[in-house]
C-alpha cells in the first residue's frame, strides 16, 4: 500500500468510524456470538498474496463488529469509562507516522520533552504539589506509564529499592536482606493489580480492613506497621486509593499520609478514575493529603478523553525509580545524558510511542473548561440514575455516590441480584459488571461513554425497571 | 470536535503525514535542539478554552517537526528498524475508535479471538512446532505483548512460579525457598532487558561468555548450571538470543535446548529483531532448536511492518503464566471463563488495546510474499554495503553479515571510531548507534526504514567515506 492508496482507504475508514460513533445506538451493546465464533470463519493461515484493501474493509462489518462490546456505545455502564475522542485519533494518527521510539532524549527530542511539558500541565491541572513537576528543577516528575497496573508496579519496584538501599546502608554486616522480610500496604477495596504487583515484585501485601466508607484509615495502618514491626517485619510502602474499582470510595490520604511520614514509608496514591475529576475545583478537595505522598497515579485513559494507553504517574523523586532500573549499554548512551530526563529509566518496558501527542491534542483542543465540563456532565447524569433508584422502593442504593458511579441492589439476596444483573446482560440492550461490597454482591452502573446523555440513563432505567418486574415476578413464583 | 469537524481534520492530517513520509529525506535526519528546545516555546499551561484545529495543526510543523529524530527517513540507520507501514496506522485508526480494553473474552470477542487467529497465522509464517498454536487446542498459544522486554519478564516469572511450585511439592518441610537460591541465564551479549528483568523479578541473571562468534553454546551452559548447583543454587531458567542487538548473532539453541531439557530448566528464545526473517525459508534454520523452547519471541513491531507495539510471545504452556498472575476480582469474571484464553492472565498489565487488527491488516495487505520480499529487500541492502566497505581498505567489518545489520569500525583505535561516530551523526545526514564488540568500540549500520532504497545505501557511504577522510587526516595531523 502506498500513500496515494492510503489516502484513499484512511478517508473511507474516517468516514466509516465517524458512522460507527454517531450510529452506535442502533447496535446492541453485548455481541451474541459464542466462543470461537471468528476462528470458524478465517483462513487458517495467512495469505501468500496481497489481497485489495476492500476486502478487508468489507470484513470489519462482517467479523469483527458481530464480536465487538462497544466499549463506546452510550448504553455500556459497566467497568469504568474508558476515553474516546477523536482530537486523540487524531494524535494517533500522526504518532503512527512519525513512529518514534522515545527511550532516550535523543530517540526524538520532541517526544521527550512534550511528555516533560504535558505532564506538568496536567499536574497544574490538578492542582499537584510543585515538588511532582519537572518545572521545580527539582528531583520530581511525570511519566506516561501504560496502565495504572504498571504504575503501581513500577512505584513498588522504585520503594523496594529505595528500602534494600536503606537498610544495607544502615547494616554493619555484609548479610544480604532477603526480599520477605519487606512488608507492603493496601485495603480490602485496594484494584488487583496491586495484590498483583505484589506477585511480580515477590512482595508480601497485607490488605487491611476499611471503616463503613470503604475507607483506609490512619490508625488501621499505624496498628499494621505496629504488629509487623514486632514480628521482625519491614514496613516500605503504602498503595492508598481515591476511587477505587468496587464502589468509589475514598482512602483517607491525610492521615495515611502522616502515618506514612512519621515512619517512612513510600505512600503511592492510585486515582486511576476519579483522579480525572479533580481538576474540577469541587472535587480536588479529595486529594488534600497528596503533599504527603511520594508518587501519584491517575489514568487520563479513563476519564480525560485521551485514548488508551496513558496513565500518568508523578514522582516526587524520580530518581528513586531510575536507579531502581538502572541498566546502560554503549547502544543507549548520548550527549545529553544527565542534562535531561531519559525516559526508559522510569518504565519497565525499553520502547515507548509518542503517547504525549494525544494529550497535548485533547488538552488544547477541549480546554481545561472543556474537559471540566464533561466530568460535570457524567457526575450529574449518575445523581440523575440515583435519583430514579431513589423513587422505585424495590432498589437499594449501596454507597454514596460521589462521582460517576452508582453501585446498588434489588432488595434481596445476592442469588436474586446475581440473576437479575444476569438477566439484563443477557437482554444485552445496556452492559454492567457486578461487585462485591460488605460481602455483598453488588451492581455498578457507571456513566461510560462521552455521548452518553440523559436519554440514555431514562433509557437504562427503563431496562432495569423493566427486568426487576420479570426477575421479581418470576422469583415470586419459585417461591410459591 | 465533533464528528463532522473530525472528518475533515482527520483528512487534512492523513494528507499532511503522507507528504512528511513521502518526502522524508529532504529533512535531516536528527533535529539540532539543545535539551529544554520545547519548553521554551510552549505555554506553562494548558488553555482554558479549547483552541481551533488549525492552531494545533498548525504547530505539529513549527514546534514538534524542528526536534524529531526521523526514525521513518532512510537515513535512519541506528538501533534496529521499527515498522510502520500504511496498513497499520489504518488498523490504528479503528482500534481508537473501538476503544476496546480486551482484558477478558467478554470484554470483546472479537478482541481476543482475532488475536488468537492471528498468532496462529504468524506463528506458521515462522513454522513454529504445532503445540505453541491454540490450533493445536493444546496448552500453547500466542499472545501480543508490548515489548520483547515485558515478554522476557513476562516469561521469567512465570518460569520463577513454576520453578517455586516443583521446590515446594518436592519439599517435605515447610520452609520457603528464598529467591535468592534461583538462577538464570543468559549470555553477555543478550539485550540489557534480560538483566532488567532479573531486577524486577528480584532473580540474579548469570551472563555467560560466548564463543568467538559471539553465541552462546550448550557446553558453556551446562559448566556453569553444574557449578551453580554444586553452590546450592537453583538453575530454572535460560534465555537465548537470536539476532542480538550488538552484532546480529544467534545463539546455539539445538545446543541449549539439549541441556535445559535435559536439566528441566525453562528456556525462552529472544529473537526480538531476527525473528520476522524467519518467514523466509532461507532463514528458517536458525529457528532450528525452538522445539526445544518454552517460550519464543520476536517483535513485528521490528522488522514486519507493524507499528509498535506489538511484539509477540508464544507459549508452549500457557497456564504456567496465568498462574503466576492470577488475581481473580469478581468484577472481571464472566460466564465463558474457561472455554477461552483471557489475556489478561498472560500480561502484566490489566488493559490491552486491539493490537491483533494491526496484524490482521498487515498480513492480508501484504502477504506472505510481500513480508517476504521487504525482508530479503533489507539483507540484500545490507550485504551491498558490506560491499561497498570492503572496496575501502580503511574500514574492517567487525562482524559477518547475515541479516540487516552491517558491524564494522575504522581500522585504528576505540578513541578514533568513537571520534568518527560522533562525527557522522553531528552531520546530521544519517544516523548511527555505536556498539562494544568483544571489549572494541564498533559502528553499527543498520538497514531500517521501509522505503530505504539503494541510492540511501550509496548516499550513506559517501557519508562514511567523506567524514572518514576529515577524521583521518585531522587524526594524522594531531599524531605529527
Amino acid at each position: 500500500m502506498d500513500s496515494k492508496q492510503f489516502r484513499e482507504a484512511a478517508k473511507q475508514l474516517v468516514d466509516y468510524v465517524c458512522d460507527y460513533l454517531d450510529n452506535i445506538r442502533d447496535r446492541p451493546v453485548l455481541p451474541s456470538v459464542e466462543p470461537f465464533y471468528l476462528e470458524k470463519q478465517l483462513p487458517d493461515s495467512a495469505p501468500e498474496d496481497g489481497e485489495p484493501w476492500e476486502s478487508v474493509f468489507n470484513d470489519i462489518e462482517k467479523l469483527i463488529m458481530p464480536g465487538m462490546t462497544h466499549w463506546h456505545s452510550p448504553r455500556f455502564h459497566a467497568y469504568f469509562p474508558t476515553a474516546n475522542s477523536y482530537p486523540s485519533i487524531l494524535a494517533d494518527i500522526l504518532t503512527g507516522a512519525l513512529g518514534c521510539i522515545g527511550f532516550t532524549w535523543i530517540a526524538s527530542p520532541a517526544c521527550t520533552e512534550l511528555e516533560m511539558s504535558m505532564m506538568d500541565w496536567l499536574g497544574k491541572m490538578l492542582n499537584l504539589p510543585e515538588e511532582f513537576l519537572f518545572s521545580s528543577r527539582g528531583n520530581g516528575g511525570g511519566v506516561i506509564q501504560g496502565t495504572a497496573s504498571e504504575a503501581t508496579l513500577v512505584t513498588m519496584l522504585g520503594a523496594r529499592s529505595q528500602a534494600l538501599a536503606k537498610l544495607a546502608s544502615s547494616c554493619s554486616s555484609n548479610q544480604s536482606i532477603p526480599l520477605d522480610k519487606l512488608v507492603a500496604y493496601c485495603s480490602t477495596q485496594s484494584h488487583s493489580s496491586v495484590e498483583r504487583a505484589g506477585l511480580l515484585a515477590a512482595i508480601t501485601i497485607r490488605a487491611l480492613e476499611t471503616d463503613e466508607n470503604l475507607s483506609l484509615r490512619g490508625e488501621t495502618l499505624e496498628k499494621a506497621i505496629k504488629e509487623d514491626k514486632a514480628k521482625g517485619l519491614i514496613p516500605f510502602l503504602a498503595v492508598a486509593t481515591l476511587g477505587t474499582t468496587n464502589s468509589c470510595a475514598f482512602d483517607n490520604i491525610v492521615e495515611i499520609g502522616e502515618i506514612c511520614q512519621k515512619e517512612d514509608i513510600w505512600l503511592h496514591i492510585d486515582a486511576a478514575y476519579a483522579g480525572s475529576a479533580f481538576i474540577c475545583p469541587e472535587y480536588r478537595h479529595y486529594l488534600n493529603g497528596v503533599e504527603k505522598a511520594d508518587s501519584f497515579n491517575m489514568n487520563p485513559h479513563k476519564w480525560m478523553l485521551i485514548n488508551f494507553d496513558c496513565s500518568a504517574l508523578w514522582l516526587k523523586n524520580r530518581h528513586l525509580v531510575a536507579n531502581a532500573f538502572n541498566v546502560d549499554p554503549v547502544y543507549l548512551k548520548h550527549d545529553k545524558q544527565g542534562q535531561i530526563p531519559d525516559y526508559r529509566h522510569l518504565q519497565i518496558p525499553l520502547g515507548r510511542r509518542f503517547r504525549s501527542l494525544k494529550m497535548w491534542f485533547v488538552l488544547r483542543l477541549y480546554g481545561v473548561k472543556g474537559l471540566q465540563e464533561y466530568i460535570r456532565k457524567h457526575v450529574r447524569l449518575a445523581h440523575e440514575f440515583e435519583a430514579m433508584l431513589k423513587t422505585d422502593s424495590r432498589f437499594e442504593i449501596e454507597q454514596p455516590v460521589v462521582l460517576g458511579l452508582v453501585t446498588f441492589r434489588l432488595k434481596g439476596s445476592d442469588e436474586l441480584n446475581e440473576k437479575y444483573s444476569k438477566a439484563i446482560n443477557d437482554r444485552k440492550q445496556i452492559h454492567i459488571t457486578p461487585s462485591r461490597i460488605n460481602g455483598r454482591y453488588t451492581l455498578r452502573f457507571a456513566v461510560c461513554a462521552r455521548t452518553t446523555e440523559q436519554d440514555d440513563i431514562k433509557f437504562a432505567w427503563n431496562e432495569f425497571q423493566t427486568v426487576a418486574s420479570q426477575i421479581l415476578k418470576e422469583n415470586e413464583q419459585t417461591t410459591k
